[in-house]
């Protein structure tokens, strides 16, 4: 039917992408040729029905052609039984359909080889083209013959170097010892799962492009798995759960010594995130109708620690000087050698870390959101037992671990605890009355005294509801610049003993376990020490980064989601910038691994990160000292804030002591509690 | 110490190799430039002392030139620490002594880079270069140090590109779990077992240059694994065992009806001979002395169904028309997804087989025996149940799978058994009295009626007697030509009914259970089915080569290394050749698993022998039913045996019928039979 003599006049849409072809030419040939990329897992075989294109017809002036359906081959067999499936008889196959005359083709999204999801970031919506390490490929195997010697696998291969251009393919041994079944199941018809163009994972009887993939955001606290589809890029599921290992002691250095001193501790840790992965994995899929045979990729990030533990690997080096990775690099490895309940051939791509103390789970933060590409200076901070700050723009990159300690994590506070049901997680505190409003994490209203108690009772204070408290203690008043509790405040909130004060947050009657929560001046201590090392090693970084300011804060992690960020500059937890160009971006770290599941070009991004950021070791820094204590006080600086400097109470001369205030006590006792009703 | 003005002239000996080099040259580098591969594990480091030489000292007029010890560099102290370790001192380390006057150097074997090991093959000695998978490397990494943030993989690939020009290494998860410890274990120096310059299989502290592999030949009946040290190529234990699928069939196609008749049949098949190869290889390693783990290579052959079974690979297909393979080419699997106890990233490699019936067994023969590398027309015969024949020379050849059945290993005869302990292996008649004398395994002297009993008694007969006894019986004109008993003849060895006749070989009396052993009707005509098949297959795959002789005969196999090549030929079952050029090679399938164990290179040679071979289906040639046929008759051609001419009988006119031999018939009785004693 070819006959290069006359040409044609074709234009794809929605990209407006034109040309001549010869007369012939197969629809998806010219598309190709013109640039327009479509899927076939069918290579051209009429049988996946992925290259579904819709023919306009019709006079279109402004494009100089006529177009209509009369210009393409009849439909062929393989059409009209893809018609029999489609909703719309209108549509053609690209790989079946040769152009006869002019034509103006629409090209739906879902036929295009490449699709794009878009995904929110910090302050903009980004595409993300999909393009996983692992596609399906349809194709069909010559039968075994009497007098033919090559095997199946052999077969196999010819048959993908003839249909699909490939060579050099490795097979495993769980798909070898499937591959003469599946074949004959299928009618020597099958579909192969292909990873990176050279492991076939598996091989699956006749046409079936069910291809899924799971990111992984192991968190020292929590563990959120997301079951992508790999073929759209679709979150089918997302769940999460309590890092197990948190039994084992809360933060990574209480991990690093249980493994130290426990005879199977990195085994113990080991097996206990693996089951929890493996519980979360089968629910996502069983949510999702999936089976986790299914499942061919997994991309893992978290923290340095979380990272090794995840695979098996001793954390002991990162917990002692001088910090040494067992590695830094990006790590890919079989998903059964770590007893993970995937498809047998399944790999693991774990994201390469910045440093002893910075690890995936900060470079999946820049993934998702590209400082790193832009000219404005974003300063990235993830909050957790350490801080991970990273600043810098395409230019440039520096990255720091900042020694913060578990305070912003609840840890070290009396009535600290995680961001739990029953956690205080936001406080107001009138200025004039210093009376207490807070709001807890399962209730959507907020307390107040007026009211009565609230509908459900504090058990505690989590990260957000102490940057909150103490912030707001200042505004108040009640702190003094230095953090000292004002001794000349009267006030039947205060409690003093000993000099030393405390505030009465939520009364002993207002609680779930009948006992005051207060905020003692140990806590304001260490919420002074926490943010004081936070900005000293941001103070620190700019300062070797020789820059004065940064035009975008970005807040990552769970914490950064919840804070209050006027409340934490207030704090000087962290550097002063344009409150609108703050951003808390929730687990962007999942955000992070689910772009490097969706899309292998940006694994290869993640390690080129690797090397454009400086890493800046804090704790050895001469300067960091000096700064630290010079970034103490509350606030650190308010130029930002020239709105509430009229509102920032000044210093007190000299404190007042032992002054004792029945009232404030008399919160602390809870005579009539009754227990909570059942 | 480097200066090119003068220059020194150098002879490497016993290769003579010569020439001028600068004065400070290393002697390592002098030997490299002249073609002289001297073995460095340490990469120059003076660590690994494998590059020690011998400098010669006098006058050499033959040469020119005079040598001596002050002709090089003083000892560096690495050379002083080998000194310590050396039995001689007039040796010193290439990669440390400069050259600084003319050297006549001794080099020997042993500092060679790739070694020869020399093996002995069917009529000749071969030499064999050792060039194995995996290969020991020492290195020494830099410390891990603050403010150095590349983790210890990271640093461990600097170091292996610096010292040895190796980049792009993988490493494996179980390595990477050691590593840390491992580097800290041997202050910063390790040796890193190395696959094909790719995959780092292990690392182990300081400088350790064991590296062990296993060649495994797994036939339908016995089990065979030699222990080899990867780095000399010397075997240090060789272990064999029966194949415990016995129990579930003594041939292939029982083995494969027992998988398709048990629920678990493959799986059961399937762990029986890994759980043997473990023993057997944990058995060769304790023998040797070596650690399992340091165990990093293995080479198996087989049958297809037994390289199959070994794999997990359901045999299924083999087992039916078109008796399609799941892959014929060579496979390469991890040791562990086998679930055998090698060092936990040890790799299998299964040489490929020729065709659905022709497995890695012979293909192994070939490599061994290297009938496609000369001029001369070998033929190689493998006889088992079926008998594997490849025909040709280094132009052509062609290979075919003859369905000799398993009368050769002994089934279907009525007193058949295998090559085990009380079988009959060797037998000779008496053409004038017809007495027959045997020797059985297990005992060195032969049987004799004047002897009175055996000291060991028989059990039975096993392949190499059968053919013994019925070339020796129609030798003795006891079977006529056509393979019927002699009718006419007298013997009170003869025993007849109903015009069947049976040959008593050993009486009640001599056996150990008190039954005669008889050869029957049946048994000859089993052995002529047998034969005649082998003989028809030879002979069509001639006629296809179009060759009419073959210039070699190669008996593969513990059968070919037992029969008595003389009575195979006068039965006519294999083809007429100068008897010596007739070559019994025992497990040349053992040997060629080794010699792939030992040298990459011959494993894509076995490749290459795939190509070169040509497949003949002999089940589906319309010839072959009239070639089987006629060469049933006994013997075929008596051509090749003028000196045998005159002792064959005549062929009988007429059969004799009903003649009953009362004493024959009395040798089946053992009245007087005793318990043995225990």
């Amino acid at each position: 039917m070819m006959s290069g003599d006359r040409q044609h006049h074709i234009i794809f849409m929605p990209s407006g992408l034109r040309g001549h072809v010869p007369d012939g030419t197969l629809l998806m040939d010219a598309a190709r040729q013109l640039g327009v990329e479509l899927e076939s897992i069918c290579s051209g075989q009429g049988t996946c029905h992925k290259c579904r294109v819709h023919i306009e017809s019709g006079e279109f002036p402004k494009h100089g052609i006529t177009s209509d359906e009369t210009h393409l081959s009849p439909p062929t067999v393989r059409e009209q039984q893809s018609f029999d499936k489609a909703v719309n008889a209108t549509f053609r196959l690209a790989c079946q359909a040769r152009i006869e005359g002019d034509l103006l083709v629409s090209v739906p999204e879902t036929s295009l080889a490449h699709k794009q999801i878009i995904r929110k970031s910090a302050n903009t919506q980004r595409p993300l083209t999909i393009k996983p390490a692992v596609r399906p490929l349809f194709v069909t195997v010559e039968p075994a013959k009497l007098d033919v010697q090559p095997g199946d696998w052999e077969r196999l291969q010819a048959a993908l170097a003839q249909q699909h251009q490939l060579s050099g393919l490795r097979i495993n041994l769980h798909a070898l010892r499937k591959l003469q079944r599946t074949l004959r199941a299928g009618d020597w018809q099958t579909t192969i799962i292909l990873r990176e163009d050279r492991d076939i994972l598996d091989v699956r009887p006749g046409y079936q492009d069910t291809v899924y993939g799971v990111a992984v955001d192991v968190g020292t606290t929590t563990v959120v798995a997301h079951l992508c589809d790999l073929r759209t890029g679709a979150v089918l599921a997302t769940e999460a759960a309590m890092n197990p290992q948190v039994a084992h002691g809360e933060d990574v250095m209480s991990r690093i010594s249980y493994v130290m001193m426990q005879p199977n501790g990195l085994d113990t840790l080991h097996r206990a995130i693996i089951d929890t992965l493996n519980r979360l994995i089968a629910s996502a899929a069983e949510s999702a109708g999936v089976a986790a045979e299914h499942i061919y990729d997994m991309v893992v990030v978290g923290n340095t620690t979380m990272t090794h533990l995840f695979l098996g690997i001793s954390p002991l080096e990162i917990g002692r000087a001088p910090f040494a990775l067992a590695a830094r690099d990006a790590l890919d490895v079989p998903a059964h050698d770590l007893k993970l309940k995937l498809n047998p051939a399944a790999s693991v791509y774990v994201l390469p870390a910045l440093g002893g103390h910075i690890g995936a789970d900060t470079l999946a933060v820049l993934l998702a959101e590209s400082p790193h590409t832009g000219e404005d200076i974003s300063l990235v901070v993830d909050v957790g037992t350490n801080a991970e700050v990273v600043i810098g723009n395409r230019h440039w990159m520096v990255a720091a671990s900042s020694p913060t300690g578990p305070a912003f994590e609840g840890a070290q506070i009396s009535h600290g605890m995680r961001a739990a049901s029953g956690a205080i997680e936001k406080v107001r505190i009138d200025p004039q009355t210093r009376e207490p409003r807070f709001r807890i994490i399962g209730s959507e209203s907020w307390s107040n005294v007026s009211n009565g108690l609230p509908s459900v009772r504090p058990v505690g204070i989590c990260g957000s509801g102490i940057i909150d408290v103490v912030a707001e203690l200042f505004l108040a008043g009640i702190l003094l610049p230095d953090g000292r509790f004002n001794p000349d405040l009267q006030s039947d909130r205060l409690l003093w003993q000993d000099d030393v004060a405390a505030y009465v947050l939520a009364d002993a009657e207002q609680t779930a376990h009948g006992q005051a929560i207060v905020i003692t001046q140990k806590d304001v201590r260490s919420i002074q020490l926490a943010k004081g090392a936070l900005y000293a090693g941001i103070k620190l970084m700019m300062a070797r980064a020789g820059v004065d300011h940064v035009d975008r804060i970005v807040l990552a992690g769970a914490f950064g989601s919840h804070i209050d960020t006027e409340r934490a500059m207030i704090l000087g937890m962290i550097h002063d910038c344009d409150l609108r160009q703050v951003y808390a971006v929730g687990n962007a770290a999942g955000d992070g691994a689910r772009i490097a599941l969706l899309n292998v070009d940006k694994r290869q991004e993640a390690r080129q990160i690797v090397d454009h950021v400086a890493y800046v070791e804090l704790a050895t820094d001469a300067g960091f000292q000096e700064a630290f204590v010079g970034a103490l006080p509350l606030p650190h600086s308010t130029d930002a804030f020239p709105h509430l400097k009229d509102k920032l109470p000044a210093a007190a001369s000299s404190p007042t002591t032992n002054i004792t205030d029945r009232r404030a006590r008399a919160r602390l006792r809870n005579p009539a509690r009754k227990r909570p009703e059942s």
